[in-house]
């Protein structure tokens, strides 16, 4: 078993000063180290029935694929706005100043199925829950939701409830 | 076995007049058509002992994470700039009206290694003949290059020489 800690970098001051961001390209560049993640995350949620698996743009995309074809499940993107072609829903979601918004296709899940949000990391928890109001809309039923990597200080968690929540690295602090 | 191409939506005029989008958002959500293509694609290259897979920004992810989950091989992100994180290499490429450019972790692949580059669609290849400049840059080894589409009709392929390039789904015209 790999330490995944080990493989996340930390990048000082990006996106800007006085952010640290954790940069997960030095976790799935590693094909065993990648493999491991997803195969945790997937027993995370195993025997749960999960007919599709919803990534958040973009890095989401990425533990959301490999998620879904281990089970065979549907993938589905939530995105920035405009990015999706056919005919959307949006949710709006308050950011340090001002607000963002993001989509997902009207058709992308149907009434009853059930879907895992996963993303690479889980801040503030804003995006993840607009992510929770689309698809409570669209009528899906959400069995869970994962991340890599978790800010517990940031207790973006707290925003996703009652819904299950997974992550694989916790960083306590800064 | 699935008709591939009878999951691709056409979108007339996306993202702008006289454009017809190839919507694959109505593939990947279908779980078993989805894990087919995967399967299929992964045929193709199978046996090349591939390192890692280098997916294009943003829909190409989803394709190269579920090929190198199944290889256990690794996934590198060809991003627009700034979004990557850490020190990166860059390559311009021309569009209809003015330039864009590609980056790559400078630290992404290591000399030598056998690399696949995956993006959804071929169109005219602009994207992908820059991500082949970044990887010969790093020392890679690019062993094939693979799509879900190709539009046959813009002939992207010819950009892409001497590597082998193979798409599931082909489009003679528009």
């Amino acid at each position: 078993m790999f330490a995944l800690e080990n493989y996340i970098r930390n990048i000082p001051d990006f996106p800007k000063k006085g952010i640290g961001f954790k940069d997960i390209t030095t976790l799935i560049k590693n094909g065993p180290v990648f493999q491991q993640a997803i195969n945790q995350l997937a027993e995370k949620f195993n025997r749960l029935g999960i007919d599709r698996v919803v990534g958040i743009e973009s890095r989401g995309f990425i533990f959301a694929a490999a998620l879904a074809f281990k089970w065979g499940a549907g993938v589905v993107p939530v995105r920035k706005p405009g990015k999706l072609p056919a005919k959307c829903i949006r949710e709006e979601y308050a950011l340090e100043y001002g607000t963002d918004a993001i989509e997902i296709h009207e058709d992308a899940i149907e009434k009853g199925q059930k879907v895992l949000i996963i993303d690479d990391l889980l801040a503030t928890g804003g995006t993840v829950a607009a992510t929770i109001k689309l698809l409570n809309r669209l009528g899906a039923e959400i069995v869970g939701i994962g991340f890599l990597i978790e800010l517990d200080f940031l207790n973006g968690r707290k925003q996703l409830a009652p819904y299950p929540v997974h992550s694989l690295i916790h960083y306590q602090c800064e």
